[in-house]
């Protein structure tokens, strides 16, 4: 009788082992600034197919992905860690790191890379980071990703691709404060020249992959676009019909086709997850240079839909149905427990760790509707504020940011960026709503029909009590933004703060093999 | 040297004919206040993958497809003759027939059905008409579809499916004014049982097409979906996550699936086009009870894009290549030259007759990209007014009506339809632009970022000159709309007005073949 039992066990054991015996690898793509409506497969008239259109059209695509946050710096956190920006104190100051700030991603908080590097992977990232540069001195890169656990860092924004980097606009001198290139921990090239920046990116990436596709590999992709510098390079500027805008969404979606194309090359795109997620929604007070939230209200910086609702695609051929939609309610904050799951890792978060992420790999499945929703309930916080949770089909809130407040019309003079376009990044700026508003955002996705608050008692209540819980697992930490010093000025040989010392020679034979 | 010549000529007609020697059919799918932004494939982000996203998936998708005019009558009108409204007539009054007006669609105006007629189709309508009902006296039936063209007319809505239709919220006798449903020119039920609405429409298709599969055959489909009676049968109702309004849209696409299915059972997909357009966009007074125009600005009764461009979707396996998107800028009114130029007629409107629409089948190709835009401006009407043009990528408003003028979130309350659901039918409530006002389609499709009209006074200047063209071209012709007469009431048997002698004994083996 006893032996018997040993024997089920053993075979049960090695049948969850081996749905995934090999260690799947990942890459994901982070976008900057990049609306819900801003791709063809999420519905924008003019812009055209891309490669990522076309991992939507072999993959699955999400309609209700939520990100972390509104802004850059705490979405990226939290995807980093699986966990709300609250909860490791990136809030605070502007709600986003700047260059000269001493804080960043907190050195106690473990990422997504040391988690699968503690499990056996190789990693890498390129691109975008905005998590923190320097702490005591220029420099000393304290903050940098190679200290966060990635194996390999190629061409790195350590800040942003800020509206400053546009040679068409601004002077060399207006430039180098807050355009600058790293590879791995050295600046190399300040300002950045933008003609360049995606190639380096995308060739980094496609190096990354041919290196170590033998081993299990996490490779985080940061796009610089398409943030509020719009500049593309030659041979994707003025091609698109929608403008500058649809150039630089040709541009990234053709560096994250190369990056496909190698896995293809590789024969590995049966054991590699793939993933295309925005950081949050689109800068609309940059006009004819700001994205599009779809059916959504609002933008960059808020707490409506359209700052928080993001374009989400996995691709995972023979493992994710090709073409499906999925409605669930998500967060970017799952990926950290999802690919650790993957990875063969399910104790991610357990030891004292608590992770506001859920791992929903099971919702990849063809019979995904059939899934019980995994999320109760999403904080939706502005800094240290929360203005807004979303609960079963309702979205109710707290405080509000203005939309459209500043009238395009008559502002947006022919489609030219405003002056002022950090207006919602205030959170004191917001509307207090009591008694809270609502809305039913299974029917009504764009906000418009608020709900009455007293038909709906019984959620508001679920909802007090969801939030007391949530508060209670809250734990004070030292706040990483605000802390300015113009010591810290990266700078590659003060005090000029100019060089251009970027080695393109080893990647000009790999790029433009995906024509788009 | 003749010979030679003679038979030169004799080759290159032999390919031009040939190329459709087997006359196609046609399957016109008209949907009614249907937005822009409610199909999956159009990116609404909780509404069902249905049998006409599949359409989309296996034919083209259009996304810069307009409709001739914001409201039912003239649209319908116009789809039907390929010209709009105000050069047939179709203006004045409320902008729509009521079931009591005398007048209807010109007697001497060309319909695609008498048209395909003369060139040897069968022709058939089913569903929604409501291009004039009686003229005389109430029962002559005088403007309905048989005479127009139509071979067979099944299950007919001779009006509208209006928002008295709804049992569990009017009575009988509210209902029997506006809700009539007629087999072929006989009313059958009054009011409509809605439960079998969508059925009746369904199997009457289907039943023509298995009809006529050996003729060339045109059908044309008037969907009751999605107007404001939102009523849905037992087998749609509380299915959809988008509530009410997605449990229609569910229902309307399993009607179209329906009779997709009977056209691959007889094997004549190949020679067999389907188009699903929407008259216009969705009426956004009705909250919960109207339909999304996605990323549009305004809905139905106005100029905005919102209340004119519509969803638009082309399949015919093996002609139009799948998964295809077309950014074109086309309009319902190109349908009629179109299917005539398919069915080998090309001398449509070369008789005197001002056609407004344009051959456009040559964009159903692969290389539609490469092809030169076939309209060099698009009028935008107000019933007799000019509101607004589009002109390459740049739209022009001269007079603009109220965008979310009642503010939805005070009046809307709970979702539940406002009061004053019309206001913007009434074209001397809109506001006169002078200047007027502009907008870069391509770019800003929602029309947020107002350009500087001083910067392009070239553009106004080209479209002026050719308003000045196209106004040449109008001719006076009696006014269709505004001549009410209450003894023009549909009535069954007088004076009830009620009855229910609708025959369903003949369809009901033939539907739910196509399980959503």
């Amino acid at each position: 009788m006893i032996k018997l039992t040993c024997w089920v066990v053993l075979i049960i054991f090695f049948q969850v082992e081996n749905v995934y015996c090999e260690k799947p690898n990942f890459i994901i793509v982070y976008a900057d600034d990049f609306g819900y409506g801003d791709l063809q497969s999420y519905g924008h008239p003019t812009q055209e197919k891309g490669p990522i259109d076309v991992l939507a059209d072999e993959g699955m695509r999400f309609t209700q992905w939520y990100a972390p946050d509104s802004l850059c710096t705490p979405s990226r956190a939290a995807l980093l860690t699986g966990r709300l920006p609250i909860r490791i104190g990136m809030v605070g100051g502007d709600r986003v790191l700047w260059q000269t700030e001493s804080g960043g991603l907190p050195k106690n908080e473990t990422t997504i890379a040391e988690a699968l590097k503690e499990n056996g992977y190789r990693t890498g990232m390129v691109g975008k980071w905005h998590l923190g540069i320097n702490e005591f001195s220029a420099g000393d890169g304290h903050h940098l990703p190679h200290h966060h656990g990635f194996d390999f860092v190629g061409a790195l924004l350590p800040f942003t691709f800020h509206w400053l980097c546009d040679p068409n606009k601004f002077s060399d001198d207006n430039m180098s404060s807050k355009c600058f290139l790293y590879c791995n921990a050295t600046m190399k090239e300040q300002p950045i020249n933008p003609e360049m920046l995606t190639q380096r990116i995308a060739a980094d990436a496609v190096q990354f992959v041919k290196d170590n596709h033998d081993n299990p590999f996490f490779l985080y992709m940061g796009m610089p676009q398409t943030h509020t510098a719009m500049i593309c390079s030659t041979k994707f500027c003025n091609k698109s019909r929608r403008g500058i805008y649809g150039d630089n969404v040709n541009e990234m979606s053709w560096a994250v086709g190369e990056v496909v194309n190698v896995v293809k090359q590789l024969g590995i795109e049966e054991n590699t997850l793939v993933m295309f997620i925005s950081d949050h929604g689109p800068q609309l007070e940059e006009c004819f240079h700001g994205g599009s939230p779809g059916p959504l209200k609002g933008g960059k910086a808020s707490s409506w839909e359209g700052g928080i609702r993001v374009p989400s695609i996995a691709w995972w051929p023979g493992k994710i149905p090709p073409g499906s939609v999925n409605h669930h309610v998500l967060s970017t904050m799952d990926v950290f427990p999802t690919l650790l799951a993957l990875a063969g890792e399910n104790n991610v978060g357990k030891q004292g760790t608590f992770l506001d992420g859920i791992r929903v790999d099971q919702l990849f499945a063809e019979n995904h509707e059939n899934v019980k929703p995994p999320h109760k309930i999403l904080f939706h916080y502005c800094s240290k504020q929360l203005f807004a949770v979303r609960l079963g089909r309702y979205k109710i809130h707290y405080y509000t940011q203005n939309v459209e407040a500043h009238n395009y019309s008559s502002n947006c003079v022919d489609g030219q960026p405003m002056g002022d376009m950090i207006a919602n990044m205030d959170c004191s700026r917001a509307t207090k709503q009591s008694p809270p508003i609502m809305f039913d955002l299974e029917t009504d996705p764009g906000e418009r029909f608020q709900l009455e608050a007293s038909l709906h008692e019984d959620v508001l209540t679920e909802a007090q009590t969801l939030i007391d819980e949530h508060r209670k697992t809250l734990t004070p930490v030292p706040q990483q933004l605000g802390n300015w010093n113009d010591d810290l000025q990266p700078c590659c040989n003060p005090p000029h703060c100019k060089c251009n010392e970027y080695d393109d020679s080893k990647f000009q034979q790999q790029v433009y093999k995906n024509e788009l």
